[in-house]
């Protein structure tokens, strides 16, 4: 039975680029040593989380980052998720996401669609549309075990954007994100759980690990969820690699039994990509 | 401040249409003697849910349920969304949920779009299509407080259709829906928590409660989830009457707090209605 085996690096950010990239090297080799055969970084593991670092921190591409997530994947025979950072093109910066395969060849790229424009009385305000370009591309890449959709934190807000990368055939949905502590607790479980659910795949979120040092305080919480909407693997708040399995099999018995995706009624409704 | 107070009767259904219309009525008198203006009722209140049952308790329109719906809401002055009945119409049955005003008023019906054909290993097995026929439309009726999407059961599995109903201005989602004991502990919660967030509504699902003599056994714990996701209002899987109150200010607030409705990209995606 086809199965794939998962690894999440839930890295504490700190305000030094080197420093990141180095740890984010360290999780994933030991998330290899332990059997993972695909990699998955947090949102903005090379940077803090605040629109003030994005153009110190950013990089063309290839850059320092790049590179070194696509040795490591040459180096480890490992499919490798990024996480994003902070990509400069031109005069633009985008939240970013490389993909990686097994030859270190970069498969594709998710530039977050939707930016993070929010204003919650008592609770988290940020607009990252100050510093950032928006995206402006569905991400789904291929590799030997699967199709995979890739998105950025609130991009899995969408259930259209959500729903495109499953018809176009993605078996797990992969986004990392950077919840806060407004909308961690409130939303995180349901958001996960609702998109594996709703487009029967595993899906599978990577947040950065909490650093109180910091002025944006993540939600942590990792998180795989299969395609009946059970997390199957969870992290805590700090630092840590959470793993899990894919089974390839058990995406095709959620498929058979409760055949969601084929009952869409599209003769009465159409979602289609521009 | 504009409020709206909202009464779910959790019904318990037998296998006697007289006495579950009579139970029915008794219920809606209570809620609205406890101050409810809108009284939902839940999927397939007057009938069992049971295939073979379905031509055996079904009715033309107008008919006896019908009628005593409309009489109620005339005689109390309460808006009634009548959970579901079997509708004949012509040779084929429909899973039929009825719209009253406060004059009675039939103000719009919708017939269940997307059909319960699921078979579940180890767990609930079910196929509506060998008895119902496809409702076509989706379905928004105006009242003086807002407007309210009316969908059934398994139609909220479909994003798509939740969606059209917000874009088309409703402010609640109502769902007469009977999950079962392999559908209802797994996924009700998730569901009807991610689709009040998506949609920034307050969403409302009204299910019968567990009858155990019965050979489907109804999840019950209807349920009142506000726009921000949490649940407002919960009953067990007993006969009851659940309260809530819509506040019109929270929809407000969410919507410009976190404007997911604005922010969906709809220069890369659109979701359209045929």
């Amino acid at each position: 039975m086809k199965r794939l085996k998962v690894g999440i690096c839930q890295i504490k950010v700190v305000e030094d680029k080197e420093k990141n990239i180095e740890n984010a090297e360290k999780m994933i080799r030991e998330a290899v040593r332990n059997g993972s055969q695909l990699i998955i970084l947090p949102e903005m593991f090379n940077c803090p989380y605040e629109n003030k670092y994005f153009p110190l921190f950013a990089e063309n591409y290839p850059g320092k980052t790049t590179n070194a997530l696509s040795n490591l994947a040459k180096t480890l025979g490992v499919y490798i998720i990024g996480g994003s950072i902070p990509e400069k093109d031109k005069d633009i910066i985008y939240n970013t996401s490389y993909i990686f395969d097994k030859k270190g060849n970069m498969i594709g790229k998710h530039r977050k669609v939707h930016l993070f424009d929010v204003d919650v009385e008592g609770g988290i305000k940020f607009k990252e549309s100050d510093s950032l370009g928006y995206g402006e591309k569905v991400t789904v890449v291929d590799t030997e075990y699967c199709k995979i959709g890739v998105a950025i934190c609130y991009d899995m807000r969408f259930p259209e954007l959500m729903r495109l990368m499953a018809l176009e055939g993605a078996e797990i949905i992969v986004v990392p994100a950077a919840f806060n502590m407004t909308t961690g607790p409130a939303h995180w479980d349901i958001l996960l759980r609702a998109r594996a659910l709703d487009n029967q795949v595993y899906f599978i979120a990577a947040s950065p690990s909490r650093n109180m040092e910091a002025a944006y305080h993540a939600y942590g919480h990792s998180s795989i969820v299969n395609p009946w909407g059970e997390i199957i693997s969870k992290a805590d708040e700090n630092e840590c690699i959470i793993y899990g399995e894919i089974d390839f099999e058990k995406i095709k018995k959620v498929r058979k039994e409760l055949p969601l995706l084929k009952h869409r009624r599209t003769d009465l409704y159409e979602l289609y990509k521009k």
